[in-house]
């Protein structure tokens, strides 16, 4: 009993009240043996609670694993339902010997703290939920029939997860209802379902909300794993899926996050990646001031207006004021370009490419979601000026390439490259090229990584400038005896420059962010949790010891935990990320658990058959898959498995994103297929104005057709971009732009978008 | 005469009033050509600038390098002082043909604009440094006898520059009057070349700072070189060497600076290194927030004390003021601790650690000195929790050792690892382990990187504990009914936690800054410019191309240019960080000092005979030796050169390190010893106000013996490190402190420091 009492306070659970009575071997002897002592501490005298223990039917030579099913004791549940939830065929009670050698109890001892952290790896737990949840005291037999002691179905809970057992909390009511109409994952609204904090849209009615939120609830979750759907409460899940898969944590100054050792390895993974890329074609790292003084910043109107409100200022140090606030970058070119023009002299000092890795705040108002909208982010910005336009666009392309590739090389996740449309592009730029990720639970769109060629403007500004080397030598001669500046007062037209023999450079800026991550997570992830992609997964295989029991010798449980420290260091001398899970107080069950949630792509199941047969069996993050492998090779087979597993996320997630891009050439099916969580691709006019009403016009007819109010909820579509690849949507030649009528010029996309 | 007068309108020098006259073949003929029109443009009458040619003595076989003297006309100079001082043996006046095939020109014609981008590589020009300096207008022959222009000294010292002739800038008066004295280059008196900036030295008499001034100058500093001595003005030299060594620029927030490509890469070497040896002792990175909320902030209030001052606030956003101003991290202990309380709930959640690599602001009031004291500075601090004391030593010293080697290994700089006094400890830890660097030019030491034992102070107030694993079963059962809180609104004690049988975490915080870019900086430098250690030099190995002239045919050129970027590309499969300087508009001359200001450890120099002999020449940064090597094997013999350089840089700076270390047991030679610009190392009783004592004493003692005035102006001596080799110092046993005469616990090194 002492041992039970510790596991118990060790939980903050009180054992002082434990009852010895007579030995309860019914229902109704129990009822009898402890009503009165209920009644004098306080406790309910109808709360009971029953425990009954099942044998799934499997092969003959396998060794069984119990399943010991807790519920009130008036609770009605339907034994084949449960059976095939968990996966098995047939479940029948079990055999007294069975009970002994697992549990070392009888039918009548038997109880939730028959499960402790020794036997808990042999057994799978399943708690109806109405017991999980309930803070009503009820009896429990403290593992045996003459004592008890009286816990909330929440304590009962906390203490069966904290033997590490294999649990599974039910809600048998449900499971019966289901037996006969399954819940329809798809019942939520779309509309309800792409409601994300911070959207346009308004409340949704109570009613459907209510049924919302009992989709979206996963019915067997456990209180470690993720407890809604991801199709059901997106938000939730994203929010569950970050904190438990051990990405972030949520920090005590709004809008900003702290970014945990496995989410940050992703962007080590990308920083190295890119930052090699980058050097190969002669950029240079550097580091400018986080402080811009307010004069700079506002340098470029065109450019500061987009930040002007979100900009942060330090206005104090210690106790004194400053003279002058600084702002805090929220991104550098007014950073950075003043001193461009004094480094570049001579078109000889072209190109300069520089880059920094560094963060940038941007102290937003709307709603912050962890990755997509944060106050704080890490990123990196290029910033690189050209002798000439042409020079400049490779860059662009170039580097909009590399962009695409961390998507689909390293995070698996599918990308449309493109341009943007005037209205979409960065502030103060020529134009703006992007790759536009797509999240399909919302169907919404999320620029993934923007490549600006910002032209003359800011050399213009800023007086970036050199001799242009290919003017007619009187020009240029013209032209030195005149300064940069402006004489008057005023400043020189760019023409004005050039007649006199000088260049304004041709620059452009560059910027991918820590928002790759959220948009992995928000691709790959599933009601599991995190499901990683092989080249960014901190561990990639996590290797677990399985199938000890009772009658294991000290020396075969060796063997296998040998086994599985010698395979990870063999494939981490592969260059593998292979980690042993050797914790001795977790049971398989509980370790499954841990990795699934964290989204580690390959799991390693080692036992003591597989030792005999100098196999493994592998497990995959992604489809759940299992197969046998050799030990020999096992690396080699390993990284071809990972390969495998990035191609087949990559192909599945690929697939998705084509099959939700519909091309559209009447109005009339724009806003419909916009509400059935898809892109819309249309042969589009380029007019700006016309890009204003497919926005307008969209979010009025999201919910309520052609209705004139102009506070329909729904979020109407933007231009995402005008796609590179033009020939896959066909010939443009002749089209109408569905929204005006006037000659079409490129097919574009609209969508929804982040 | 198109081509000069384009050349000088791209330096904005006035070319309008170009006058034509009767060929001057004399001085007197030159006066009277153009003292009149002199007159009616408004300039002087009476200057006139003279060039001579001179042809310097060689192997017959070896092609000439003429050396071009300009200076005033009557100004005097010594033949034989200009060849020695610019390396020759004797120096002839130049036969007319020489003049003719090198210059294009007769004695008559020539002057400084005889000097062209053209012919600039195959000459040295010589200019007079009172008509170099000279803002005054002196009559130039437009490289013809029969044009004149009109330019000031500055004018015509800029356009030299220009054209990329190698230019020797120097002053004539003084070199003739040297011919008997040699300037002595430690006449500065040792107080004035200790005055840093910031420092807390008082002025030094007008008297004594212009010879010191004088003395810094360095006579023959090219402009585009450094201009004064590191010996002689080390605060400007500092500054010299950082902005023209390509390191860094000023930027417009005070107290802050950008960080060029050239000194990022030596951040990126020592990240890269530091990284991989963190990771292999299970340190993961991570990132938090910059902001911090002021209740977290101040929550340890030893620790916040020290930095309370220097904390800079973001008070509003946009034009709105925020509800709760946030401060901008000066450290993260407070930062990361609240969340290391929930993430730390059992032991077996231990060793816990985590470091990331970040920016810090310490908005400091004192003069700000560019990678030694910023405003916003980049370094890396790993923040780890451990269950036991023993653990949390073992690291501590690891770490520490970690950063020797940073400094040893990858910069060549030689420190000093020990333990702080208690008066020098991180505020709030238990102990501090540092590595001290030694500034030999100022005598000051400068800690390089701090390694601290928090002890349990933080994790008291912050409440990370577990359950000790080892502590009695009864009384872990005692405790677990019990919460961490503080129940009555007290903290527990830590002794109270314990007799719960918790724990609270052992912690440990350490941290390396740009500032070791700095020290690098100031250890190796010299008068010509950086001097990088080969391990973090982004281009380790210059190639020039070399004994191009005249006669040099088309075919040979280009065999030359093929042959260094062959040798580049070899050297870069060799990884070997190499760069061909194949610039066609600057002379030999011109590079060689373009790579020596930024200290490029090797320069290769390939010509026509070094193709003949299969062999390039190789000249070292450090010592500017000079050696041939074989173009076979070359990959190999540059490797163990690079190897051999950084050797040879680390065991001179620690030679001299060592040579200024000195044990005083007396307290009358401590002063003496840190004037001479020396640690003292001390066998020292340990005891805080000794401590405050010597540094009192040696202040007042500096200028002016023992007398009592407390304003003397030199800094006083502070305990830098109590050395953890104790041996080298000898037994010491029985010493006293020589300050109070009381036991000495442990030899301890204390001087003046940053």
């Amino acid at each position: 009993m002492e041992s039970i009492s510790s596991a118990l306070s060790a939980l903050s659970i009180q054992t002082e009240k434990m009852v010895k009575h007579a030995a309860a071997n019914s229902p109704e002897s129990w009822r009898s043996a402890v009503a009165d002592v209920a009644t004098s501490l306080g406790f309910p005298t109808s709360n009971y609670t029953k425990t009954v223990v099942f044998k799934p039917k499997t092969a003959k030579t396998a060794t069984p694993v119990p399943v010991v099913l807790i519920a009130k004791d008036d609770s009605d549940y339907n034994t084949n339902s449960v059976a095939k939830h968990l996966g098995h065929k047939e479940m029948r009670l079990a055999a007294p010997e069975l009970l002994k050698e697992f549990l070392n109890a009888s039918k009548d001892d038997v109880s939730a703290l028959s499960i402790t952290k020794e036997n808990a790896s042999q057994l799978v737990a399943v708690l109806d939920a109405s017991l999980a949840t309930s803070t009503d005291h009820f009896a429990v037999h403290a593992a045996s029939s003459e004592q008890t002691l009286f816990m909330t179905g929440a304590e009962i809970a906390k203490y069966l997860q904290s033997t590490g057992v294999k649990l599974e909390v039910i809600d048998f009511a449900k499971l019966k209802a289901e037996a006969a109409t399954p819940v329809a994952k798809a019942s939520a609204p779309p509309s309800s379902s792409a409601s994300a904090p911070g959207s346009t849209q308004g409340p949704i009615p109570a009613s459907s909300k209510a049924s919302a939120a009992e989709a979206a609830q996963i019915l067997d979750a456990e209180q470690m794993g993720i407890t809604v759907r991801k199709e059901g409460d997106f938000p939730e899940w994203y929010t569950q899926v970050l904190r438990k898969g051990d990405m972030l944590d949520y920090y005590d100054v709004s809008g900003c996050y702290i970014l945990k050792p496995w989410s940050y390895f992703v962007w080590e993974s990308i920083q190295a990646w890119f930052d090699a890329e980058i050097k190969k074609i002669g950029v240079e790292n550097c580091y400018f001031p986080m402080f811009v003084s307010q004069q700079v910043l506002e340098k470029e109107k065109d450019h500061i207006e987009g930040f002007a409100p979100e900009v942060a200022w330090v206005t104090k140090a210690g106790s004194s004021d400053l003279e002058r606030p600084v702002a805090i970058r929220p991104t550098s070119e007014t950073v950075m370009y003043p001193y461009y023009a004094n480094w570049i002299q001579s078109h000889r000092d072209l190109p300069l490419k520089l880059n920094q890795w560094n963060s940038v705040v941007r102290w937003e108002f709307k709603h912050p979601q962890p990755f997509l909208r944060t106050r704080e982010f890490l990123w990196q910005e290029g910033h690189t000026a050209h002798i000439s336009l042409k020079e400049a666009d490779k860059e662009v392309m170039h580097i909009l390439d590399l962009y695409r590739q961390v998507y689909e090389k390293l995070l698996a996740v599918p990308v449309v490259p493109g341009v943007k449309s005037e209205k979409e592009k960065f502030a103060g730029g020529l134009y703006t090229t992007t790759v536009e990720g797509f999240v399909p639970t919302t169907g919404r769109g999320i620029q993934g990584g923007t490549s600006h060629c910002l032209g003359r403007n800011f050399s213009h500004m800023f007086e970036i400038m050199v001799e242009d080397p290919d003017a007619p030598e009187h020009i240029k001669v013209k032209g030195r005896a005149k300064g940069k500046g402006k004489g008057d007062g005023r400043r020189k037209t760019i023409e004005e420059y050039e007649a006199e023999g000088k260049l304004l450079v041709w620059q452009n800026s560059w910027g991918l962010s820590t928002r790759t991550i959220g948009v992995m997570v928000m691709v790959h992830g599933d009601d599991t949790g995190l499901v990683m992609p092989p080249r960014v997964a901190q561990i990639q295989v996590a290797i677990v010891p399985c199938g000890i029991g009772v009658k294991t010798t000290a020396q075969e449980k060796d063997a296998i935990w040998d086994a599985c420290d010698q395979t990870a260091k063999d494939l981490k001398a592969a260059g593998i990320r292979a980690k042993a899970d050797l914790r001795d107080n977790y049971s398989p069950g509980y370790k499954f658990n841990h990795w699934e949630l964290r989204g580690v792509p390959i799991r390693l199941e080692i036992g003591p058959k597989d030792l005999e047969k100098k196999s493994v069996v592998a497990v995959r993050r992604d489809t759940k898959a299992k197969t046998s492998l050799s030990v020999d090779n096992l690396s080699e087979s390993i990284s071809t498995l990972l390969d495998q597993i990035h191609d087949d996320m990559f192909a599945k997630a690929d697939a998705e994103y084509r099959s939700r891009r519909k091309v559209c050439e009447q109005w009339d099916d724009f806003t419909r297929i916009l509400n059935d969580k898809c892109h819309v691709v249309i042969p589009w006019c380029e007019v700006e104005a016309c890009e204003d009403e497919i926005k307008k016009r969209s979010a009025r007819q999201a919910t309520q057709g052609e209705a004139e109010d102009e506070k329909a909820p729904s979020m109407g579509a933007k231009s995402l971009c005008i796609p590179f690849d033009q020939a896959q949507f066909g010939d443009i030649t002749g089209k109408k732009c569905p929204q005006c009528g006037v000659d079409a010029k490129r097919w574009t996309m609209f969508g929804r978008s982040y």
